[in-house]
């Protein structure tokens, strides 16, 4: 898997991604520069080649010089997103994604909820956007540091989440106002997919639906949108108790 | 000006945008069709064309076989925003961009502020993205619904709202935390640029610089997620008062 960009490169490394090499554009010889730099130090292998060479290579179109040739993303288990919290001393923060699309918006939730402190993501193996340079690249880096979940089937994951204490709401308009509900007690959440929200099939599953006042005439946001509205306030929310 | 996608041409006609003509797929002549009859309701002028003729014409390559032409956007001045909060009996709630580039990431936020009941937008002449296409087509309809004022300098846009009575914020790491502030009291915030965050220059002007809780190791979100959860925050919190 390639890893594009400066940002995101600089992140995998400081997170300990195996890298097997980087392709640095041969214009940036003998200047320099934080990736070579990082790259020594870390005995990561490096290679000066001609631009095109990373025009090509490229699957995003946003190089900016730098592409690393990683491992595959490894996925994790639902288990290691509870132990992880555990470990912490804190109570679960979940994210589930059902069926999101757009690998910008993938790679904007990681973002978020690397930032907000969600200790990990769950997605479905089937008919939703995986990890991919994209999502790796949208992320800035955040992926490096986030756990992720690859699921058959989220209504499973969200049974094995219940059995552990974990209180998983949907978030839906025409629920609860997510700021009436006490959201610090070991949460998940699902985020619907970008046209069609949570599916219906998984509502009877939750233990309720959470909503954002809506004031306008448009009644919904976008989906990266909505999962870093939500997962901030149940950050503060967490941060008072 | 084209409106492409059907939400966004049905928010359009919702919004009273004055439509010159809608072209429509002509393979969906005869059967029902919601556009179809808002455009015959509304007497707004509508043509079956081949989907090429539609392909040809999008800007966006999302047009879901419906294109408007509509009149060219109009930008409002600052005092209309001041003006519609006036009018509604509410303190003032405004968001300043200082120099976002991504069209998408203007339409999300056109789409975040709507929902949140943001009186208006203040976006600079210069070095942003203006409205265009995809800015319409990504904000799904909400652009209708939104005063988007144009100036040649945000500073004096800034003293504008101050001498108004507004506060103004710059959304930046480093400041107060967000949760800590009393943000009821009529505000404007500033979301900076993709790259650069908000200008120096303008922070002088500021009445303060606010800032999220960032728990991870990434430290700043995309500009659209940061603009989304801080006009929720605002409105919880003017929903509190």
């Amino acid at each position: 898997m390639f890893i594009e960009g400066k940002n995101a490169i600089r992140q995998a490394i400081e997170a300990k991604v195996t890298i097997n090499k980087i392709y640095v554009d041969k214009n940036y010889q003998g200047r320099k520069d934080e990736i070579i730099n990082l790259a020594a130090q870390n005995k990561i292998k490096f290679e000066f080649v001609p631009r095109v060479f990373l025009d090509k290579k490229s699957k995003t179109g946003h190089h900016q010089g730098y592409i690393a040739d990683s491992v595959d993303f490894e996925y994790c288990q639902v288990d290691d997103i509870l132990q992880k919290a555990r470990k912490l001393g804190q109570k679960p923060f979940i994210v589930l994604l059902d069926g999101i699309e757009d690998p910008h918006n993938f790679g904007a939730i990681i973002r978020s909820c690397e930032c907000a402190g969600v200790h990990g993501i769950i997605i479905p193996k089937n008919r939703a956007v995986q990890v991919n340079e994209t999502v790796i690249r949208t992320s800035t880096g955040a992926i490096s540091n986030m756990l992720i979940a690859r699921v058959t089937n989220l209504k499973d994951a969200i049974n094995t989440l219940k059995e552990n204490d974990v209180w998983v709401y949907a978030c839906e308009a025409g629920g609860d106002m997510v700021y009436s509900k006490k959201l610090n007690q070991g949460e998940a959440i699902i985020i619907g997919s970008e046209g069609f929200g949570v599916k219906k099939s998984l509502l009877n599953y939750v233990d309720g639906v959470i909503s954002l006042p809506m004031m306008g005439k448009v009644n919904s946001l976008n989906a990266s949108v909505a999962c870093g509205v939500m997962v901030f306030e149940i950050l503060r929310q967490r941060q008072e108790s």
